[in-house]
C-alpha cells in the first residue's frame, strides 16, 4: 500500500445521509433493498450524474438489472423519487432523478414524530 | 414547523459513509440488508452504544429481531464485523461490535482495484 | 504504510458540517478562526467531551490558550454557544456547551436569503 | 418557516473532512484562515467549480479578495495546494486546483503520529 493509494481513497471522499433517514426508512414503509437504491441514486448525483440508468445501478447492487428497474418503477409509484424533465443551456432535453418526495416524507416523519415526544412529555407531567 | 425543529434536526446530525463502501459492497459479496445493518453497527456506536441487540437493530429496520440475529451471526461468520471484549476503567466487563474487518475487506478490495485499474492502463498503452 | 494504519484513519473518521455554515459565517459575522473553534467545539462533542478547556481547544488550534478563552468569550457574548449546567444521572453537577444558539442563528441566516431570493425572482418576472 | 425551505437546506447538503485535518492543521503549520480557505476550495469543487476566483472565495470569507490571493499564494508555496492545466474532451485549456498536495502532508502527519504513538507504547512497556 502506497501513499498515492491513499490520496485516491480521500478523492473518492464520503457519502453523507442525515441520521433520521437510518432510523426512520422503516417506519416510512422503505425496504433496505430501496434504501440502499436511494442511496444510489443521491451518490450517482454527488458525482454528477443524476439519470443513472438500471444497469448502472445494478453494477453496484447485489440485484439484477431488471430488479433495479421494478424497484424504481415502485419507489416512483409510492412517492419517493420523481423523474423530471427539462431543457439545459446548450437546449437538449434531459431527464434527472429528484429525491426532493423523499425529503419530504422524511421531514413530515420527522415532524410526526417531533408531535409524539411533545404529547409523551405533556402525559408524563400530569401523570 | 417550527425553528425548534429544525434546530433538533441539526442536532440529530448526519451519518458519513466511505463511498467506497458503497460503491463496492457488492463485489465484497454483501447483500442491501446485510450493508444496512452494518451502518446501523456503525450509527449505534456513533452515539455511543457500541453493543446494539438485535431487538434494538430491528426496531430500526424492516426484519424482525430473528433475522437480525441471523444476520449478525453470517456477519462474524464471514469476518465483517467481530465481538470484542474488555474491561471498563470501573472493572466491569463488557462486550462490543467492532468493524475493524469490514473496513479491513474494504481496504483489500480498494487496493485489488487499484491494481486492475494499473495492468489495464498498461494494456491500453501497449496495444 | 500498513493496512493497520488506513484502518485507524477509517476508525477516527469525518466531522460533517452544514454547506450552510460554510457560505455564511462571513454574513453572520464569524471570523474564520471563531468558526474553527466553533468546529473544534463540535468535534469534541462528538468525541463525547462537551466541554473542553481552553488549552484543549489550544491544542489543536494555530493560537495560544488565552486567546481561545477570548474567542470562547466573545462567542458566549454574540450569543453562538452557550454554557448550560445540569445533574449527570449519578447525581453530578457538569457543565457543556450548546451550539443550539449557533444553528438558531444559521437557521435565521438560511431563511433571510430564501425571502430575499423569492423577491428578486418576483422583480425578475415583472421587469 | 415552510416544508420547502427545509427541502431546500437537505438539497445543499453537509461537507465531510477528514476528522485528522481538523486535529492536525496546527501541527501543518496551517492558519485558521488558511484551512477555511482550503475547505472552501473543497467545497466549490464538490459543487463543480475546480477554479474559483479570489473574488468568489471573499465572497464566503471574513477577508478581502486581495487577502484571498495572498494566501493562495502562499499555499501554493508551501505546498498544500496546486494549478494543473490540461485540456478538456471539447478541446478547451482549462486551470483547476488540486488539494492532493495537502492530503498527501495530511497523511505524512498522520502517519508520523502512528510512529511516535508506537514509540511510547515501546517505552511505556519498558519503564
Amino acid at each position: 500500500m502506497q501513499k498515492a493509494d491513499f490520496v485516491e481513497w480521500l478523492r473518492e471522499g464520503t457519502i453523507s445521509i442525515p441520521a433520521a433517514l437510518l432510523t426512520e426508512y422503516k417506519n416510512m414503509h422503505l425496504s433496505e433493498q430501496e434504501l440502499v437504491l436511494l442511496l444510489q441514486v443521491l451518490h450517482f448525483s454527488e458525482k454528477g450524474n443524476d439519470f443513472p440508468t438500471p444497469t448502472e445501478l445494478s453494477g453496484r447492487m447485489a440485484m439484477s438489472a431488471f430488479d433495479c428497474t421494478e424497484i424504481l418503477r415502485s419507489l416512483i409509484q409510492k412517492g419517493f423519487i420523481e423523474i423530471i424533465d427539462g431543457d439545459s443551456t446548450d437546449g437538449i432535453r434531459f431527464e434527472k432523478y429528484s429525491l426532493d418526495p423523499l425529503w419530504d416524507k422524511l421531514i413530515d416523519r420527522f415532524m410526526q414524530n417531533r408531535k409524539q415526544e411533545k404529547v409523551n412529555a405533556r402525559q408524563v407531567e400530569e401523570s
